[in-house]
């Protein structure tokens, strides 16, 4: 149902998730200016909004560089314009095809490796469309996913098979993913020094090594907001920051009042005696995603507001089926539930923005405490 | 991309979700007949699969008796000529208005509720489609989640406050979902009775005072394939049944062999020196569900298969970011990773198929181990 009428929260069908663009916009301006003081870009990752609509708000100016997830979010950002795009998964051979499709249609596309297998097919991919690759060599600084160690004989391996088969190596480039285990501005700025100086150091191996490598890529949303210094770093990659979640409040990134993401729900039964409120977000609604499970407070599925966002104090989402959620107070807390009859409409900070959001087919824009529905933002999904 | 020239899993793009219809159509065919010995009616949960060709194959002469989790699933399916509903989530006033439009349009959809005010805001409207609203009391077996325990003074209440508005008691619906938790036969059957016992008495406490009862309906896909007997029953609903999972492989209902949903991946890197290997299917494509990790044997975020889905013994998605799935030997395993270049294609037998089904558009439809792709089947989303 597109609710083409709907206007206000108070008669939005639920669940349904709602996007508060003051804060949006809060947070996009909030590390656009650190990026503008430490002097380096900004690519925003669109994986977590997978929105035009949202990266206008980060573009006001026209489209800009992104990071993309999926090839899909790739021709549909290049179909909107954007012409500047690192699709930053390491690239398979159906996918080198589809990227040098679209290198061929215009678009500045550049791919992620770290092995000379890869570099074959995609300098293949590269002659079967007619276009030159552009691709980064993944470093992996912190033992999380992917990539190179700064000091694998692989490194200058790859970037040699890159230049040989007549790619071009564009830099490269890394993602402190452990960083989401932290929780003090110390540990957080102590990893984006090792995030930057890791990178800044294999950038300088392949220099030494006579190959040009001119952008260095680093980036994830809680080192980008704590690093001190990046110098030697051309490029920051981060997504998350603009919806901001529990899991970023968790590590200390954001406040919950930043979190601009949450699913609209109803109350649809309750269970005094357990102490349980029931409502119509399940994991459906929510995702399954439990990354504050790990976390020194444990949201369960999410955080309970009101219709403005106010938080009701210790309500979370203790539990999830398919289409219901259930509300308790925290295990140890001394409040007692709210009143909230059959009916009463909630909002859930959720606990992973890209986890939630890929559960909606679109936001409903909401400005601050404002009930007022002045958009619909439509996703995109699939690869 | 519609991939509408791709015949074959070995050309299609990954991630995808595979549907193997021969074990579909043999889980299907399984259950039926169990149903008919029993003597009781089937109505398929559709909130698995949310597809009319999976409906197609539980139901070869023509439209039948379905069960629901969303609105958007009624409509889809009601459009597609099915006229007998249950919505077997908590009715919201939203949802009532909606329902009943559905029903003005001549489906028989029944509702579920458990409280006074639901019967009244049903009835409201009813009156403002013009409609008689049908609804059964949902009945709490197990204290998984909401309805009336059997012995409430509630349940004659409701009753009454249907009967008193103008609406049809159409039944008691219950739903062992404290079943999930078992893993013996024995068990397994004990929460069967107990489901049935605690509807059959409902239904009878309903009658006598007075009420019609017409529909005592039970189930769960675990104690739907664990009852031993159903007297007093008319009806079991299950769903996830028709794919099965490695949940209810833990939970002892079905064997790996019987899973009919897997997700089609790449692999894209490999860190030998920490025992992993990168495909290209993380959270996106499985989902975040992490059923297995209270069970006895944890699956991480699913069981890796060949292309013709033979299992690698212990190899298993370990971690799993948004677009990127670790595959590791299980702990406590003296086995060795299998040779899988950059390239290789694999299948991963999912958690839980409602969750790893959602996060797609459509399944690719395989008849066993033939890799060639038969059909392309959609399924629907949102609520």
């Amino acid at each position: 149902m597109l609710h083409a009428t709907t206007t206000s929260l108070e008669d939005l069908a639920t669940p349904a998730a709602i996007l508060d663009r003051t804060r949006l916009d809060r947070n996009l301006a909030r590390l656009a200016a650190r990026m503008a003081d430490l002097g380096v870009a900004l690519r925003p990752h669109m994986k977590t909004a997978k929105s035009i609509d949202v990266a206008r708000r980060a573009f006001p100016n026209g489209p800009g560089p992104v990071t993309v997830s999926t090839l899909a979010e790739a021709e549909y950002f290049a179909g909107h314009g954007h012409r500047d795009i690192t699709y930053a998964v390491g690239i398979a051979p159906h996918t080198a095809s589809r990227a040098m499709a679209l290198r061929k249609a215009g678009v500045d596309i550049k791919v992620l490796l770290d092995t000379v297998e890869q570099a074959a097919f995609l300098a293949e991919a590269g002659q079967a469309s007619g276009v030159t690759p552009a691709a980064f060599i993944e470093i992996d600084c912190d033992g999380h996913r992917g990539g190179l160690r700064v000091d694998d004989h692989d490194l200058l391996k790859v970037a040699a098979a890159l230049k040989e088969s007549g790619s071009v190596l564009a830099g490269v480039l890394t993602h402190a993913g452990e960083s989401y285990a932290l929780h003090t501005p110390e540990a957080l700025t102590a990893a984006a020094e090792n995030e930057r100086a890791v990178a800044v150091k294999a950038a300088e191996r392949l220099r030494a090594a006579g190959h040009q490598c001119p952008t260095v890529s680093v980036g994830s949303t809680p080192t980008a907001h704590f690093a001190a210094a990046l110098d030697g770093v051309t490029e920051v990659r981060a997504g998350v920051y603009m919806f901001f979640d529990l899991v970023m409040h968790g590590v200390g990134v954001c406040s919950t009042d930043d979190i601009a993401l949450s699913v609209l729900s109803t109350v649809i039964g309750a269970k005094p005696e357990k102490g349980w409120i029931i409502i119509d977000a399940g994991w459906m609604a929510l995702s399954r995603d439990r990354g504050t499970a790990g976390q020194r407070v444990d949201q369960g599925y999410g955080v309970v507001c009101d219709l403005a966002g106010r938080i009701y104090p210790d309500l979370i989402v203790a539990h999830a089926n398919q289409e219901h959620g259930t509300l308790t107070i925290r295990l140890g807390s001394s409040r007692s539930l709210p009143d909230l009859p059959v009916g009463t409409k909630v909002r859930i900070l959720p606990n992973h923005a890209c986890a939630t959001g890929s559960q909606h087919e679109r936001y409903h824009v909401v400005a601050g405490q404002d009930a007022a529905i002045e958009a619909q933002w439509p996703r995109i999904r699939g690869w």
